[in-house]
């Protein structure tokens, strides 16, 4: 007897085709676990090192670390949904594939490679992946075009985020299961992050070159009145 | 007799389910012909307020006319098709339905209400759009924050119209007509414009905010040393 309607994997749409999918081996706990650890072993080296940058203010040194971790997370985490388009069929156990298998209950466009999705995340991955250690090295050394550099990766994250919501709103979030823990936590609350962090970066930068924007302009006009 | 299979619209794929498809009234070179005219005439009028401002450069005078064009034609073409959903089945000859009737040709996406292009387009036409305007402003005037929002609306632009050809590549190419003028003119060359211009823009916003910035904190440098 061959059970050929038994749900074959945990996502929705239901009658989504994903075949040769392969369970997820590890536990919630461990894959978030592993990403806290992770998360807060970057965050304190980069503030480590921050510190012997002795004109950064305390923020600056923040704005640096969260610039570190989400390099790491869009480089590595989502680097991997990209290059791995079957990580739903992974056996090894991979703690990569496992997350993805697991946020895939909030998402499953992941799995079925839906082509925003995947033309997103891999700028995310491969532009604003490695472009947030290039502006943590701006930070730590004052270069003149951090706040610019700094603008730029942060529209990027939320723009990307504005149209993952706004791709599923229209789809009419068909491709989230239902739960607490995957649409509200995962879904909403999750990505919300580089929502409201990048939206405070852009403030942060804003103020800065309005100063020295305003400044350099003063200057200008007293130099041309002198 | 009826033609069941004869074909109903001019898109591709030619599969693609539209019911109730009007062909476009207008020629192409009225379309064409009506959009330009609107352009230049756009184009002069900011060119000759922007004379008023004695401080612009030649090249802030160009970046405000691009502005002014670009925000233009997100606001009214692009902000057309958001809000007019069955643009393809009017019967009014209106000349926005008949140019996204003719531009369908080279992406079928927009009758067929693709969630990431009507997204894309959404933010492109009402946040992009009116934000257009209010940097022509900020230019005309000097704010201190014109680079800011320069570099903010052209990374939308930019970010946008790279999703916009990757969910193409993804896809396949399968919404476009294979035809010289609607793939390689309208699809790949014009919207290629809104890779460049705004490209240009952030250069030249990048330089103008590091040196303020680098002036500011050499300043602050000279305060401190003095």
């Amino acid at each position: 007897m061959t059970l050929t309607n038994s749900p074959v994997h945990p996502y929705f749409p239901i009658d989504l085709h994903l075949p040769d999918y392969v369970p997820l081996q590890a536990h919630f706990s461990y894959i978030l676990g592993v990403f806290t650890a992770a998360v807060a072993i970057v965050f304190a080296i980069t503030w480590k090192l921050s510190a012997r940058h002795k004109h950064l203010t305390t923020v600056e040194r923040v704005i640096a670390c969260w610039f570190m971790v989400t390099g790491l997370i869009h480089f590595v985490i989502e680097g991997w949904v990209v290059a791995k388009a079957d990580f739903y069929k992974d056996t090894s156990g991979n703690y990569l594939s496992d997350t993805w298998k697991e946020y895939s209950k909030a998402d499953s466009r992941y799995a079925s490679r839906d082509s925003f999705i995947i033309s997103m995340e891999a700028i995310t991955a491969f532009l604003w992946g490695p472009l947030c250690p290039l502006l943590v090295y701006a930070i730590f050394n004052a270069k003149p075009w951090r706040y610019t550099l700094m603008v730029i990766v942060s529209v990027g994250q939320i723009y990307g985020d504005v149209l993952y919501y706004g791709t599923c709103y229209l789809e009419g979030f068909v491709h989230s299961r239902p739960e607490l823990l995957y649409f509200w936590i995962y879904f909403v609350i999750v990505n919300a992050i580089w929502i409201v962090v990048p939206g405070l970066c852009i403030l942060h930068a804003w103020r800065k070159v309005s100063g020295a924007v305003a400044a350099s302009s003063s200057g200008r006009g007293k130099a041309k009145r002198g």
